[in-house]
Formats: structure tokens, sequence, C-alpha cells
């Protein structure tokens, strides 16, 4: 593994904005450009919030291939998972064929799994990588947490390079932060709100959905804590999180509410992956209001 | 549809043998054999105690062939589940052209999804199936249930024919037969502790575990029913439910007790699905102890 | 202990009415009266759906004090719970006091027990009490399910003489009865749609919700399971289960929707105890056509 | 209210400290001496870390004479919670008739209340009390969380002057924040490890467990917060982490294992209330193990 290359930094996870059941490959690489633009370090793609557990093979791999084309050569980190190694594996292989830099592994999320099972399963993968393998804890959504043992017991793995933990769970965190983060190893923050703590902890990487939208929020929260300013850093904390609480608005899960937003602000169609549903008009409404308060919409933009 | 090939009576779910990680075909097809000789009316194959959703296609369409040709003309229910509706239908499609007779479908695992997405999806696979479609309710996996008034809406569906429902709730069960059990729909039992009671309330039609390993149990119980013999009812009702309470021995997920026992009772190997784990030794000896009170074992078997 | 005074069989758990706050000592008594007459063997009160842990101890005292009068010598079991054994035991000392049988004793609520802790918890009660003492397994209410383990040591306290099921675990409650259930030592079925499994499985002792408002159901469906006359059983037992739809309709908690289904039927006021409300008129007009729907009200009765 | 006499600031919670049963009073004030010594200001006593809702009256009425005694005139914050407003505004009585400050008042933990309800409950208590109210938001152990729109209506109440989130979700934490905190009412942050992101948030208050038993961590990351000094911050956001890790060691809840390390590092008897059972010497050996690792003991200490 080049470590040279290893994704770190500023590396948000991005929607797949979809048009008639199709990668919009249009809205999707001028996302990615305006996020290089705007100084990201990588994207992550396909993740839990870019919908990739539930979308179309050729949507996948149409996905990678235009952010890697798009990236100008920054990593590209691809959201892989299945019930199978196998399928895992084959996952991970087009991502590496396509130029991605690294494949973030979900454990599988329909039985739970010991974790030595867990351990064996990853163990599979990563040994059949031709790409670095980050983990994916998130078992709010798979059931099947990375334990911390387990996290140290593949860390020695070559080619498992890092984890994105989703948890929410900041004591756990900063244990895997202090215990494995290295040259070697990355540990990615990956709850928006935690952002900015994460960096106060000393945590220089951060998987962030807000940061996809509104780059400029993360990116100066950086500065401010470059630069110990306090005061900008507790106005952009708070700035964050209110972005957040959109995406809980309502009964929508994540990604629903993550791509209207994404559509409000013009980024691209909110049509979510089949079989979700577009919010109603009402839920729009409150979506605009609550980003408007927020000085993110001029005062009333069209419903996408 | 053809209402009188539906599945209906009794259908157990059947474990998947493997041997070095492929299916056993010798013994599931003798597993098969043994289930059609003993008087089942069907057999479900890939669901949950089957591991359909962690094998890998080769085998998930081997055990569709051996199935559909060991059972002799009797109906071969497949259970298919994904992330896209897409990779359903074409696990439907696979099923219809190998000559099984109805698709068991399970909701998407990843993914919270609406009643009305949820309807959405199954509306979207049954449209395209070529055999009849059940609902597959298992929400303690599956984190997506079926409610009750979205049965009752895609029951109208021309080619959704009934439901597994696999939560334990009796109330909710006895719910779903009462509205909806009919010659057109059919509502089986999926709890095997339940089976019993749900004979009694009228329900007919079940997919029950320990039939699988044990069908005289249940054909003896149904017989006792058809006899009003209630002490044999009382007894046999007890006998299922001690083995199943087997099932949840130790940290074990149920595949892997499933099989382990399986394997003590001599029916095929006891290797559960990759990554998860062989029990130890001492599991192992404690579920011979289980069976071997249960009279279900001459007094000490070698472990498989 | 007296084993002949042990409750046994039909011994349902009855709403505490309240009037302006206070029991409503007239519609209470007049309940139990019902009940006598009905042929019951004995009551349960100040359980779960009876309200026991919500309400002001000048109220329990009260309902236990009319409950035994009014019983005619038949058993009444008190529902008892606190966070320290010492509340509990007073709890106990003021029911036997009071002339009652027996003590259903919650484990602690706030905090979650080792089994140990919950064993000797139990065993200071039992020590102390001069009536015996049944365990109350009610885990999606406390938080600490007494483990069948468990059980089976507190089996061997000569003053704990039985359990309450309300898991709604058949596996586990048979488990229970087969280990357990003696001349010494009475297993209840607290679910009510699982009183006619139950029944069938040869455990004779429920404390049914529907009995207490309906309390023919339960005598009927016995008579039947004498009588072997399965028609009948399979036509109670869905009629149980059926009330118990109405149980959980809307997003009220059992005893407000208990009540107000024991209002509709005449037996008594509607009000919930402090602070839970009383339902919407809208909320009582969907009970309402449930009942007359069930042939329970002969069709449109005024809203209490 | 006066405004000027409300708790804010470092406002630790402590761990009711028990010989044989009895409130310890010398390790209990000795405690309080050594934080109003090390310049907290104030103390939460018989919150769930104090075990305060497992405890015998006698106990808390005994806490806090003993508390309001040592704390020299700095606020004393009593935890107060029951089942029934009745239960919960004696409480209140007995906490403000001996010199409390304020009382942090629980909802009722066994039944599910509807947002009204609990607004009820709380309003009838607060209408009663002779002290400001502050509201206890731990759903994790009550089942009954306080929403924010609830919260946003009770804080209206003359009375109700604050919260305590110890629920860990920094989003709500930063809403009610923004939303809430004022001259007139405080916003506790109750997760240990929230308490650095919290501060750099701007808000001043906490209730930190790890405060009580080691008070410079959280007065030095003030401190260091004050000077803009990042890596004091970061240094002493993991120390007081990894201190919570601690508390979280083995299956025990959180009051078992904040007395072991409190008997650990010398404050007073490690017996934690009936029934709870005192770890095992290996669990010791574990805690002390990890206190040595953070140079938090000097190198083997005695077990209590």
């Amino acid at each position: 593994v080049d470590l040279s290359a290893l994704p770190r930094g500023v590396v948000p996870p991005i929607p797949t904005f979809l048009d008639g059941g199709r990668l919009d490959e249009k809205s999707y690489s001028a996302l990615v450009d305006r996020l290089r633009a705007a100084g990201v370090d990588g994207v992550l793609i396909l993740g839990t919030a870019g919908e990739g557990p539930a979308l179309a093979e050729e949507n996948r791999t149409a996905a990678i291939a235009v952010a890697v084309e798009s990236i100008g050569g920054l990593p590209v980190v691809v959201g892989c998972g299945g019930q199978t190694a196998e399928q895992v594996v084959r996952q991970v292989e087009t991502a590496a064929d396509l130029g991605a830099t690294a494949a973030l592994v979900l454990p599988p999320f329909y039985y739970p799994l010991s974790q030595d099972a867990l351990t064996r399963y990853v163990t599979e993968v990563a040994d059949r990588a031709a790409i670095p393998v980050l983990l994916y804890h998130i078992p709010a959504m798979t059931g099947n947490p990375f334990a911390v043992a387990t996290v140290e017991r593949l860390h020695l793995h070559p080619k498992v390079v890092g984890i994105k933990d989703s948890q929410g769970d900041f004591v756990r965190f900063l244990q895997l932060q202090r215990n494995l983060a290295s040259e070697e190893f990355v540990v990615f923050q990956g709850v928006a709100a935690l952002v900015g703590p994460s960096l106060l902890a000393g945590c220089h990487d951060s998987m962030c959905t807000v940061t996809a939208l509104l780059p400029e929020l993360e990116m100066e929260l950086r500065e401010a804590v470059g630069a110990a300013d306090l005061e900008t850093i507790r106005m952009l904390m708070h700035r964050i999180s209110a972005v957040t609480e959109l995406f809980r608005l309502g009964a929508y899960p994540l990604p629903v509410n993550f791509k209207a937003i994404a559509a409000l602000l013009g980024l691209g169609p909110g049509q979510p992956h089949d079989p979700a549903l577009l919010p109603d008009s009402s839920h729009y409404e409150e979506l605009t209001r609550g980003l408007t308060r927020l000085g993110l919409l001029p005062g009333g933009t069209s419903v996408p």
C-alpha cells in the first residue's frame, strides 16, 4: 500500500443523483468538480448517504467512472457491501478497475455475525482486494458492529488502512483514534456534528455529509481550528449541526432528505433510489423554510 | 395463477447443506426425499433458516435445481431478497426457470422504507414475476415490517398469493388469517412453536423449521388435531417447542444451530455459510445432551 | 404456604376505575362482583393493565380493600413494585394486612440488574413477606427479565409460588410450564391471545385482560377445551385475539385503551391515571366501531 | 425565581457512598468538600450515577442534608423521580426543606407517556415546587424522552429553569442550547465526553461524572478553552473520554463502575445500592490496570 495515496482529510460522502432511474452524470460530475474546487481531499461515493446499497450495478459503475474522471487525481473511496464476501470482492474489483482509490467495506447486514466471523469476512475481502480497504462501522444500519478489539485485529492486515465510524459514540471514536490512528491507518469521523469536536481532539479525517452540499462550512471550520479562532469554531459547529437537523426532518430516511436538500440547493435532482419516494410538497416547504432560516436559500427557491 | 398449484399445508424451510463451500447435493436431496416420504406438501428453500441471503449464486441455483428434482412435483418455494427490485426479479426469474413454484420475497434490509415504498417494491417484483409471490414478514431480520394494511393492499395484486409471518405475534397472525386467508391467499405460520396454536385456530399452512428436521412431529400433530385428540396435541406442542429451545442455545444465530442439530441428527454437514463459524465442541455437546434428553438421539452421537 | 389457597385458574387483571383521581369504589366493586358471578377463580389487581405502578398509595390501599371485600373469599393477587426492596416489602405488607392472598412482584425498573442482583432482591422481599409471592416477568416494561434459570432458582424459595409471564414468547412459557409448574408453583399465562394455546398445552392458569372485561369468552373457551370442541376453541381464540387488537389501537398505551374499552362496555369510567390523557373522541369512535363489529356493543354506545 | 441563584457552570453528579446500607457521611461530605475546594459551582446529588432512584428515603434525606451542609452555600441540585407527580412533589418538598437549590425531575419510567401527558406531569410538579425545577432527559433509562418541542413548551413555565441532557445526541444538544439557553434557562451537558465539545460550542454548563471523581480535568479544560490553548484542550478531551471508557467496562451498570472507580481512587466505599452487587476482584483488577495506565493510580492500589 502506498501511504501517500491513502484517502485522508476532507472526504465528503456525496449523493448519487438520478434521472429517470439512471445516474445523472451532469449534476454528479458537477458536484465532484465543485467539491474539488472547494478544496476537499477526495470523495466517498456510494456510501449510505450515497444510496450505494440500493443502486443497480450499472449506476454504481457509472458513478465510479464519473467520480474518478471528475476528481482530478484525488482519492475516490467507494462504498461496497453485500451478504457474501464474493459479492463484495467483485464490487471492489470493479472499483479498482475503474481507478478508485479505496473501498469502504460494510459487514453483511442480514445475519448477525460473531466478531470472529466478521474478521474472517473482512480478511477474505481484503486478501483479494487490489486496492486498500476501509472498515465501515454503522451498526444502526447493519446490526453488525465492528468491536474496537476487532478493529485492532483487522488493522494488522496490510490492506486494511482505516475505518469510517458513523455510530456517533464519541468515546468509542476517540478510543479508536488514540489506539489506532497513524500514518498507516486513518480513522474517519462519519457523523457531521462530531467533525468539529473530532478536529479539536486531533482527528483531521472526516466523511461528512454536510460538506458534500456545503463544503465551505467544513473548510472554514478547519481554518478556524488552525487559527485557534474559537468564536468561529463555535459558530460553525452550530451551523453544521443545524444543517444536520434538517437531514432528520419528518419520517424520511437520511438519503431522501439529503437529496431533497441537495435539490433545493440547486445541486441536482432530488429523486431518491427506487423504491423510496420523493417527499411530498409540504415536506419540501418545511425543508425550504429550514434552509432559508439558515441563510442558505435566497428566500424561496422552487421545489425540484 | 393456478390456485390448485399454490403451496399450502406443510412446507418446511430446509437447511442448505454445504461441503467445502458448495452445495452438498447428496444430503440435500436426501433430506428433500425424506420430507416427501414423510408426507409434507412442499418445501421452502433458501429462506432465513436456509441461509438464502448469505449464499453464493451458484449454490442458490444448485439448491433450486436439486430441490425441484427431488420433490417429485410438489411445490418448491424459493426465498428471494436483495436491495433492489432488479436483483430480486432476477432471482425470481432463475427460480421460475428452474421449475420453482413460488418466490418468498424479502423486503430490502438496509434502508428503512415507508409502507408506500415497500408496496411499490413488491409490486414491481410481482409485476415482472413468472411465478406467484409470497411476502416474507420477518422484521427482526429486515427492519422493514409489512404492516397489516400493506398486506391487505398487496393481496389485491393477482400474483401476490400469500405471506409467511415469522414475527411471532399471534394477535397479528390471527388478524391476517381472519382478514386475508382464502382460496387465493395463503397465510403461513413461520414460527415453529405457534404451529400448534395456529392449527387450532384454523390455519393449516405452516413453514416450520422443526418439521424440516423432524417431520413426524408436525404430521402427528395435524393428525391429532384432526382427531381432536387433545392429549396428543398437548404433548406435541411441548415437544416441538422443546426442539425450538435448542435452536436458541448459546450465542449462535438460528441457521448455525439449525444446521448443527441437523448434523447431530445425521441429516447432513453442520458447516454454516461463510463467514459464520462452526460452533465449538462444547456447544455440540450441549446440543447433544439436549437432543438426547428429548429422546432424539440414541444416547451419544458423534460430533459432525 | 397453604397450597389450597394459592391463586390458580382464571385470575383476570382488572382496571382500577377512577373518578376525579380517586378510586371509583362502586364500579370497581361491581366489576369484581360481576367477575365472581361469571365464575373466575380470583382477580389480579394493580398490575400493569390495572395501572398499579402509577397510582397513589391511597388508591392502591382502597383498591385492595374493595377487591378483598367484593371477591367473597376468592384469591386477590396484588401487583407490587418499586425501586427498592423496602418499598415493595411495605406494599406487600399493606396487601397482606388488608387480606390479599398473594403479591405479584415486579423487578426494579430504572437500573438494569444482573440475574444475581435480581435474585437477591426478590429473596429479600419474599423473606419478609407475610403472603406468598409471584414473580412478574414483563421485560418490555421493566427492562429486567427473569431468566428461566433465575426463575428456577427463586422457585426453591418457600414463599415464591409462581410467575406471571407477560412476554409473549411461547417457547419460553412452555419451558417454564414444563420445568416448574406443579402443585406448589403456578405459571400464569399473561398474554390474552396465548391463553387458548396455553390451555391446549396443559396450562390452566391465566391472567388475561380480555377476561376482566368479557369473562364469558375465557369461561366458554375452557369449557370447549374440556369438551374437546375444536370448532368452538377456534372461534373463541379468534374472538379473544380480536378484542386484544383493539387494546393496541392508536398510539395509546395498553391501560388507556383498556379503560376506554371498559367504559364503552359500560363497566366504569374511562379516565386513566394521572398524567395519562383520555383518548380523543375520534379514538373512542374507532374503538366503538371495533366493538360493534365484534358484536360487543348494541350499535352505537355513548362515549364515556 | 432568583436568577443569580440558578445552578450553572460545573455541577458534577456525585456518587452516594454507602456503608452497611446507610449513607457514609464522612466520605460523602469529604467528597463535597474536595469538589468545592477544586472550584466546582455546585453538585448534583441523587442523579442516575448517584443511584438516586434506588436509594431508601432515609439515605436520600441524609445525602441532601450532608451535601447542603458541606457545599458552603453553592447550589445543590437533587435528582427526583417516581411514578406519580405526588411522589415527586414530596421529594422536591424534602429537598427544598433541607435547603437544596433545585430539583432535577425525571419523567415516570414505567408507562410510556405522550408528550402532552409528560407536559402535564412536569407542570404539576413545578406548580407545587418551592424550588426551581430542571428537566432530566435520559431516555435510555426512562423510555420517556422530552421532545425538543416539549422542552420549548415547559421552558415557558416560570419554575422550569433548565434541562440536563444525557442522551449523547450532540445535534439535539446544540439545538436545545441555541433555541433555549438564556439567563433564565440552563442547558446542562450530561455526557462526560461531550463536555469539551459543548464548551467549544459555547455551552458552559455541565453535569459530568468524571468531574465528580477527578475535578481538575474539567477545571483545566475550561481554563484551556478560555486561553484558546488547543493542544491542552485536545489532551484533556481524550483524558476525560478515556476515564469514561472505564465506566463502561464489563457488564456492570454505570453506577457500579462509577463507585468502584471512586473506591480505587480512595474517595469512599465501592459498595453499590441494594440489590446491585460489588464487582468481583478480577473486575477491580481490570479497573485498576485502566486507572494505572492513565496515571491516576500510583501503581497498584488495594481493592476496596
